[in-house]
């Protein structure tokens, strides 16, 4: 099942196309069989795979009540296997798309995508006010989450600024609970699973994928990431406290940071490369672990930025008390701080994956 | 004239005696002179050059005007150099207390401290606004110095907040400069000079310190700072963004930092092992550059946190916007955020010190 790289539980999709879908610059893959080439009834193999874990996710899910309240633990799972599931399934068809018939690839991924991405929104309203919360705790043991008589200023804004963003994301939450609930619902997801159901048995290679071998289009999923990471600034990324990821952090519209893009566009690549490895090397892929942890540190770049906009988005919030939007900007710049420690920790993993691995 | 360790120009004297003076425990450096042993003229050299270089820096003081304004060139640097000779006959007579008349050195000790304490005051809110102000243009180059109207609300609030800081620390600050020109033109102040100028001729010695060696003296104020640098949390400090300079960050009373305390202490007992060597070598005295970083890593240290207690402090002010105070909140993590890196640098040059010196 090619199940060992557990994705980072709190991992929504980016709806937005990580690859140039026009880049025709990429290797077709159409080389004749040769000795270690990998055939593609390997891809078939896995999109049938990935396809069956969705249907059985999806059938865990309506079992569990499909969240009818707000999210039980059987829900939360099936859901997160759902959105699993859909992402590889999207990343193949991507990595691999010289190999499958072109229309219904073309027609299958966005709609993979738009249901991930709206799966994954309840989760990472949810993670990240635990995020921002235990934040708020470390810098003010007292404030958790009391509104505080009677107190020194400072502790009352930050138990207000903690009432404030538990208020603005639970509802975002309960907002993308209820689309999600929608979308499940919906002719559009159905018109999904139909064909996922239809990929668990029957792929659509295009003839020539008979004599292709995948590795090349592996490959080229993982030059596409080295050229990314080569272009982001891991000499600064380095660097101990560079102060970079604060640059600008007072200036308009901080959300979302246009420093960012890169890191989270490597972040996709990264996945795209790991799901490429699992179609190539089947169910014995060996977990990588330096690959592991970069992955991680960017789900950690990614979680911090994202946590960082919500709080300048609730500093904006008219009529707020001075101490709350005090305890706000401590808290976003806190959050940069994050941002610019997981850049620290991914560049310190991907330096040792380049002189251990490879 | 042993004046190759140039200060940091920006550096207060902290009034609070850094040692225990009822410490009972350290050499008495009453042993025969041996051969390599520093006799105490050494000391007496010492004191009698920077008495001098006091005098001629109140000679200065006095010609350019002492500071009728708000500080000329002249006066400013006539001020630096009265605290920085100051400071060191005050940190010798603390060093070698055993070797001098104890009544007088008692008495002349604490005045000092008062004098350069009072003198360094000026400076330091000058140079803490600067800080600020060049922090806040690095978080939002818009906002510089003016105040904006039509824009954004998060410029408007760095704006509004760096006219807030330059408004209470320049009040600041001209306070600071009349107290200080008030000092210098009182009989308290008279009575110093008029000490410092005995000593410029005359250090009274107590009869034992014929036969003193200066080594052990100087080698326990070494110690007294290894000692408190063994204390410091120097792996955590030494582990990249290990976001413990912003702990409690809104818990009440954040100015000063419990935290910060055993920073400051290194410091100042840096200091007096830099003055001790300055007696010790005289001005033959090679420039430890490692001393030197590690200095201005606790120079920086402190200047951080005093910036980041003004910006909380400012927040503080009745009936600021919300997105001053938010401002203001982004602008405290920030210089927190600049401690920990001082920490940072600080155990980068003390490890490079302990593995290549000695």
């Amino acid at each position: 099942m090619a199940q060992r790289h557990p994705d980072h539980p709190t991992d929504p999709v980016d709806p937005t196309d990580p690859v140039d879908p026009m880049d025709s610059t990429s290797p077709t893959g159409f080389a004749s069989p040769t000795a270690g080439a990998v055939p593609a009834e390997a891809l078939a193999r896995y999109l049938r795979a990935q396809a069956t874990e969705f249907l059985r996710a999806l059938r865990l899910h309506r079992e569990s009540g499909g969240g009818a309240g707000n999210g039980t633990r059987e829900s939360d799972d099936a859901a997160y296997a759902l959105r699993r599931s859909a992402r590889r399934i999207s990343g193949s068809l991507h990595t691999f798309r010289p190999l499958l018939e072109e229309t219904w690839s073309e027609e299958l991924r966005p709609e993979l995508a738009w249901l991930s991405g709206t799966l994954a929104r309840e989760h990472a309203y949810q993670a990240r006010l635990e995020r921002l919360l235990l934040a708020l705790h470390r810098l003010s043991p007292q404030a958790a989450g009391s509104r505080g008589t009677d107190r020194d200023n400072l502790t009352v804004g930050a138990a207000k600024a903690g009432a404030l963003l538990d208020r603005q994301l639970s509802l975002a939450r309960t907002r993308a609970h209820s689309t999600a609930l929608q979308a499940l619902g919906s002719s559009r997801f159905h018109a999904v699973a139909d064909k996922v159901a239809v990929l668990a048995s029957d792929v659509p290679l295009v003839p020539a994928a008979v004599t292709a071998d995948l590795t090349p289009l592996a490959t080229a999923a993982e030059e596409r990431l080295k050229d990314a990471v080569a272009a982001l600034p891991l000499v600064t990324a380095g660097s101990p406290y560079n102060a970079e990821a604060l640059v600008h952090g007072l200036s308009p519209d901080p959300s979302p940071h246009p420093q960012d893009a890169p890191w989270h566009q490597v972040r996709l690549l990264l996945r795209l490369h790991r799901y490429a490895r699992e179609v190539v090397h089947g169910s014995d892929v060996p977990v990588d672990v330096r690959l592991l942890a970069a992955g991680q540190a960017l789900d950690r770049h990614r979680d911090a930025s994202e946590a960082a906009a919500a709080a300048a988005a609730a500093a904006r919030t008219p009529r707020i008390a001075p101490a709350t939007a005090y305890a706000l900007g401590v808290l976003h710049a806190d959050q940069r701080h994050e941002v610019e420690a997981a850049r620290f920790a991914f560049q310190q993993s991907w330096q040792k994956q380049a002189v251990g691995a490879n």
